[in-house]
C-alpha cells in the first residue's frame, strides 16, 4: 500500500494505548486477560486502514478481534476508526506478522483472517506471501486443532497459488467461493481493497481452512 | 446434454468395432494389447461429442486415449470425428463412468480427464458430480501413484464443489487456473462446450491433482 510517511504516525500510536498495544511481547498468554473476558480472539493479518476489523468487532460483541499491521502510517487511520467505533473488543498491533509466535501463545487466538493480502507477484518473493508455508508453519503452531483460517482476495494469481500451497501442505479446505458478491455467503464485512476492486468488476475469491484433519 | 434420440445410435456405433469398443469387459487388462503398443492410456469420462478426445489424439500420437460416454446418440457425434480423423490412437466407450473398474485393470489407465462434466446443482443430485467422493475412490483404484486426474469446467458451483471435496479426500491440487484462457496455460485442446461456454465470456477454471502424497 503507497502511502505518505507520516512521521508523527509513531507518536499517535503511543498516545492511544486502550486501542494501540505498545509491548504485546509482554501480553503472551494473557491477552483474555487483557480483554476481560474468555471470548475467542480473532486476528487480521494486514488490518490496513481497519474497516474490515473494527466492523467486524461490532457486528460481533462476543469476540475479541485484533488488527495487524507492520506500517504505521496505514495503521493510524485504522486506530481513528476504531476510536470513532469506541468499543472494548477490538485492538491494534503494529508488527510484522511472520513475528506472531512471539506475542501469542499456543491456542491463544481461535481465527486468522487474511484480507487482500500483498500478491508478491514476483516468484523470488513468494516467500512474504501470508499464504506461504512458512507463514502456514505459523499459522499452524499458533491456533487450536479446530481453529480457522479465513482467506478473501481479489488477486486470482495470489488465490490459485493460495490453494495449491494449501493442498500441499495439507490444511483443509471447508468453504469456497470463486465469487464472493453473487454466493449465498451473509454477513461479509468489505475491506477498503473490497470495496475498491469488486467496484471494478473483479470477482472476489474466499475460502475458510482449518489444520484438523 | 439435450440431444434428439436417435434410434439408430447403437446400429452405427456396431459397425465401427475399429473405434468404438463394443465389449469392453473382455479387454479389461488388455487395451495395451489392442492399441498395440506401452503408450500410456489416458480416459476422458463424459466426452460429448469428442472434439477434445480427437483434438488430443491427433497432437499426442504417443498416447492413446479412450473417450467414455453414457448417451449413445451424443457418441456417435464424437465417432464422426474419429473416423475423420483417421488415427490409430483413439478408442470410444458408450459407459457409464461408475463402472469403470469392470473395464479396466488397476494401473491400467495413467490419467482420467473431466471437461465440462454435468454439475448436478441439486444437492441430492451431489453423488452423480463426477469429483464426487465416490467417483474419487474409483479414480484412485484406477490409477497409479502418479497418476493425475485434470479437470476444467465453467461451472463456478462444481469447481468450488469439486475443490473442496479434492481437499477433503486428501487429493493433491498440483495446478491451478482460475481463467484458463487468460493463463500462461499452453496446448489446450477446447471441448464443444469450452467453445460456447468462454465465447459467452465465462472463465474456465482447470485443475490437475494426483493421489499421490
Ligand atoms: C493490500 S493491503 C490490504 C489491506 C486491507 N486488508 C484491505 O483489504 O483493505 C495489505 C496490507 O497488509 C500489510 N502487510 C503486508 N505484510 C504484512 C505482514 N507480514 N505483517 C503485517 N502486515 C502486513 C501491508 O502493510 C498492507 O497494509
Ligand atoms: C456437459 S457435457 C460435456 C461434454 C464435453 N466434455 C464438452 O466439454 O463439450 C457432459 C457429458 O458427460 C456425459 N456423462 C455424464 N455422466 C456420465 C457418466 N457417469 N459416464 C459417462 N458419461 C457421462 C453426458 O452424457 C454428457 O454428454
Amino acid at each position: 500500500m503507497r502511502v505518505k510517511h507520516k512521521p508523527w504516525a509513531r507518536e499517535k500510536i503511543l498516545a492511544h494505548p486502550e486501542v494501540c498495544v505498545a509491548n504485546p511481547e509482554e501480553l503472551k498468554g494473557k491477552w483474555h486477560q487483557l480483554f476481560g473476558n474468555e471470548n475467542p480472539i480473532h486476528i487480521e493479518i494486514g488490518t490496513g486502514k481497519g474497516q474490515f476489523v473494527t466492523g467486524m468487532a461490532q457486528a460481533n460483541p462476543d469476540i475479541n478481534y485484533i488488527g495487524i499491521e507492520v506500517v504505521e502510517s496505514v495503521l493510524i487511520t485504522a486506530l481513528d476508526k476504531a476510536l470513532a467505533a469506541g468499543i472494548p473488543n477490538v485492538r491494534l498491533l503494529s508488527v510484522d506478522g511472520a513475528d506472531l509466535l512471539e506475542y501469542f501463545e499456543v491456542d491463544e487466538v481461535a481465527r486468522v483472517y487474511l484480507n487482500f493480502s500483498d500478491p508478491w507477484p514476483k516468484k523470488r518473493h513468494a516467500k512474504r506471501r501470508l499464504t506461504h508455508s512458512s507463514f502456514l508453519d505459523i499459522y499452524k503452531a499458533l491456533l487450536p486443532a479446530e481453529g480457522e483460517i479465513h482467506f478473501k482476495t481479489d488477486n486470482r494469481s495470489l488465490f490459485e497459488y493460495s490453494l495449491v500451497a494449501f493442498s500441499e501442505y495439507g490444511v483443509l479446505l471447508t468453504y469456497l467461493s470463486l465469487d464472493l458478491h453473487n454466493s449465498e455467503f451473509e454477513g461479509n464485512i468489505m475491506t477498503e481493497y473490497e470495496e475498491k476492486f469488486s467496484a471494478q468488476g473483479f470477482p472476489i475469491y474466499r475460502l475458510e481452512a482449518t489444520f484438523k484433519s
